[in-house]
């Protein structure tokens, strides 16, 4: 997505350890116009695909997640990462590996707001080595719907788990794909 | 709002120690049709202040702040409860009490995202004791930004968070307040 890959350059900050800092619009401070873009083209991909509910993960899954779902006319289930007081009753679970922070961190979802006759379609933010992906997937096969597939904002393509996902069969639509950001040049895939 | 106090009538549960579980549309589960509709009515009210900058927390927070922010056309800025590595150079630092969790969080924004020229609407989706939103104002505070008021979707009116802020010469408009929950039965402000 062309408008996207602009405000990447523009905006984005590249640090030491292949780290892309995009908070001035996308994971801290928000940029709801471009919000309405990226959901507008989540849609056009995935419009065919009878789609019943948007899940995500907490927090900046959610913003994304919300503004695509209009386009849909459907929910947003988020994933919680603790199982707070708020949390109670049956959940799905699933795990995701934090490559950043080394750890393993539990996931949920309450059982009632995913069944089987549901047709997901999972929205992040961030793509690195797929741990979230992964988990979220794991909840949505839990629950026995089907996944339609992922709509990714930017996905770090060098890091392989996007590519890792797709191998797998399951369909990965990113809007930018970062091929490398070695000495902070960014280049996407096309 | 009309539609909001039925929605929390007919899917809010209320639980033992003034619990109001309303997880199935407002902050697990997120129906986007109510959030339109909750949008548009912290524009109602907020129409004639000028705002610069929608500000919330995460987590829930953010979807009813992303969607609102759209009738402002301005960006969100969501605080965020721990200071990761995603989270580097000068912040802003404010601190909350959970009564739920009986104890201190300090939340932050990065000091590139408000600043003394904004006017800024704090949105959440809940206030009780009035922790967060005591948290928030702290930040804009800080920041010398001018603080137009709060929009709130569920208050609490009985646990006297929201007042007490008032009391504060602080604008808080919340869609709605529940006066009381004994014995399950929900009476809401008017």
């Amino acid at each position: 997505m062309k408008s996207l890959e602009e405000k990447i350059i523009k905006y984005g900050v590249v640090r030491d350890g292949n780290v892309l800092k995009v908070d001035s619009f996308l994971n801290h401070q928000m940029d709801i116009s471009l919000f309405n873009e990226i959901g507008k083209e989540f849609h056009r991909l995935y419009k065919d695909e009878n789609i019943t509910k948007i899940v995500t993960i907490e927090a900046s899954g959610i913003g994304v997640a919300c503004i695509a779902a209009q386009y849909f006319n459907v929910p947003v289930v988020f994933a919680k990462k603790s199982k707070t007081s708020n949390l109670t009753g049956d959940v799905y679970q699933g795990r995701i590996y934090s490559f950043t922070h080394q750890c393993f961190t539990d996931i949920y979802i309450k059982k009632s707001y995913i069944n089987e006759d549901d047709n997901i379609l999972i929205i992040d933010d961030f793509l690195a080595m797929g741990g979230a992906l992964d988990g979220l997937i794991q909840i949505v096969d839990e629950a026995g719907a089907k996944l339609a597939g992922a709509g990714i904002v930017i996905e770090k393509g060098f890091q392989g788990g996007g590519d890792l996902i797709r191998s797998k069969g399951v369909r990965v639509e990113s809007l930018a794909i970062i091929e490398s950001m070695n000495d902070g040049e960014l280049v996407f895939r096309h």
